[in-house]
């Protein structure tokens, strides 16, 4: 991955001029979902600029397919275009984000999701299954993980609808609106290249086929997934909804945010060993109705997104443009990524700004995902600029039984 | 579902003229990939026949979305070609099987598998999970299942490779090759048209959606699987390969194959009940280098192919053109649709038609798996013609490491 010569940074509508993340949005006045790129508070349109057909897309896909050559010279044209259109005073083909609507970045191929926090992992041990080991032996050796449901990544915006499954009550379960809406604050990478199937993707590989990041809300039931959930996994208790922020930051604009990993013991096996290993000092910020309820870092993640990929590969899995995969709740020591834990599963309710309570999610709720990233110059852990990854969001909507 | 006039069914290459199941071909001299009908030991190539986009087409996910009007009229019109075709010996759209290169039928969109036989559930928690409850409360209540990785699913043919994963061995997991490679014979459905997000699929509205049905292998490397299963469920000891046929036999066929469901104990809930629940007399047949291993019953299955679509959508999980969901393994009293179960987690190993034995399988072996469907006149349970679900199979490839 080349270095990325990061130039100062104004924050404007969420990003600066550093970031140059990648989106798919609709504008009256020109034709069908495009791809543009989010610069301050406006969106250059790419295929307007560009005399190139992979921005007429309605999806990132075509883009992310073409490799990091490709990513690394089309962000080098976007930095000159934009510096050039702002020299010039040409800013036709920028539009205010205001006028846009956001589209899901990328047709999602397969969704994975990771349990990579060691802080979450003992959390969700000690409510979920009390009087269990803790820690299992296959937790420390690989980054666990599971298959969520692609066909329902929604983009930010979209409202997230109170889901009906069955629940406990009493003797038996009812089907019945959740009463445990909960919602885990994830970092998520999408796949450019492919691979074969049978191939391993070796952890240095990583660069070559992810082509960014996004804010992830992974939406979760508590009360369905606790009764659903043994032998199998979650299924109906995740599967309803889970929320991407609509733009892409490129792997190259977050180079400046790598920081060491942790340690880990017991060292892992060697498919999982890098001389490089890297963490991103990423910070997120999860809200609930403007009300900040927690502040993980993502760089206390015990698995890395790089030993994430070659794990998932390392059975010979084959990666399709567009696969999804999610880090996990960030939890660390100190600031916790969903409510399950914040609220210790309702037993102590959050006051949020307004003086009500939260044991989980009541209809209305507008909860929204944020983060920043290291900047040239922040990584040793100054509160200098840092880059956006915009914004995660969705409101609550009450549950119903439509057909 | 309207009824399907069932006409004799001479059986040639595995179909007769009444299954005319779908798949996409490519023949030389044919340009690209293109849906046809088998017809016998022959493919009917539909694009050539009607001037119609639909066929050209390497899946057949834009026939299916078009729904259960379409599909019934395409039906007729196709048994009308045979017969017209037949009749006037114009038989130039008509291409031996032999010929021709099957490809993946539909681009998959979710893939989820279910668990859905009492016995294959009773047997795996014997073997894996000793100790335990056999059955948990939660089984009967629902159909139990899990997304597994869509990108992986392939045609019948496509060699699968045996794959590495951690496996303990020792004081801890090394990275090797399964020991413990199995498959699982199932029946899997497809949908071909989508439902809104936030919306469920009534258990009546099956036929609306589904188009049809597959042979389904869910290969499984039982070690890297007992590793890592605990607590979010099956990951790479599943994702690394799931074959299925190259022919779908749509649903209009399986009509006369319709039987009672078995009762259930206790009563589902109502969103999983319904006053004509049926379930499908079809005949599996599971073999091994040619040597018949397993001859499961699908209508032992505890949940229903309705059933499991109803609980899949109950939480407002959006249905796309593609989803594929596997029935489970169908194993009856008597007959195991697994090695797992057939050898015993290998303590019991089988005896081949050769002499060799088998607790799991071996490189080279020829895994396949046939059925049948009651035609008219046979689902009282006698032994006349029966329609044909053709085969799918693969040949086990040894390990490897390749990037």
């Amino acid at each position: 991955l080349a270095g990325d010569q990061t130039e100062a940074n104004p924050v404007i509508g969420g990003f600066g001029s550093s970031e140059l993340p990648y989106g798919v949005f609709s504008s009256a006045g020109r034709p069908g979902p495009r791809v543009g790129v989010a610069v301050g508070d406006q969106v250059l349109d790419l295929a307007a600029i560009f005399d190139d057909p992979v921005f007429v897309q309605p999806s990132l896909n075509a883009f992310m397919a073409q490799g990091r050559a490709a990513w690394t010279s089309t962000r080098a044209r976007v930095r000159d275009a934009v510096r050039t259109g702002y020299s010039a005073g040409r800013t036709e083909h920028l539009l205010p984000q205001a006028d846009v609507v956001m589209h899901l970045p990328f047709e999602v191929a397969d969704f994975v999701d990771f349990y990579s926090s060691l802080q979450h992992a003992t959390n969700a041990s000690r409510i979920l299954r009390p009087g269990q080991e803790l820690i299992r032996p296959n937790w420390r050796q690989q980054p666990v993980g599971y298959h969520g449901r692609a066909g329902t990544v929604v983009v930010s915006g979209a409202p997230v609808r109170r889901p009906h499954g069955q629940i406990v009550q009493g003797a038996g379960p009812v089907l019945a609106p959740t009463k445990k809406l909960d919602v885990e604050a994830e970092i998520g990478f999408v796949v450019g290249v492919p691979s074969r199937l049978g191939n391993q993707v070796p952890i240095g590989h990583f660069t070559d086929h992810v082509f960014g990041a996004v804010l992830l809300l992974d939406w979760s039931a508590r009360d369905i997934q606790s009764f659903e959930a043994v032998p199998l996994g979650p299924f109906l208790g995740k599967s309803f909804a889970t929320t991407i922020s609509p733009w892409v930051l490129p792997l190259e604009a977050l180079t400046t945010a790598r920081v060491p990993a942790p340690p880990q013991d017991p060292l892992p096996l060697d498919y999982l060993r890098s001389d490089e290993s890297w963490a991103l000092d990423v910070r997120l910020e999860l809200a609930v109705n403007g009300c900040v309820v927690s502040r993980p870092r993502f760089d206390s993640m015990y698995w890395t997104p790089a030993q994430q990929l070659a794990h998932l590969t390392v059975n010979g899995a084959a990666l399709r443009t567009g696969d999804l995969f999610g880090s996990g709740t960030v939890s660390d020591e100190t600031e916790f990524g969903s409510l399950l834990e914040l609220s210790w599963d309702g037993e102590q309710p959050l006051r949020l700004d307004d003086g009500s309570l939260r044991g989980y999610l009541d209809d209305g709720d507008l909860v929204t995902l944020t983060a920043t990233a290291a900047a040239s110059g922040t990584a040793a852990g100054t509160d200098g600029d840092r880059l956006s990854f915009g914004v995660a969001s969705a409101v609550v909507s009450g549950a119903s039984l439509a057909h």
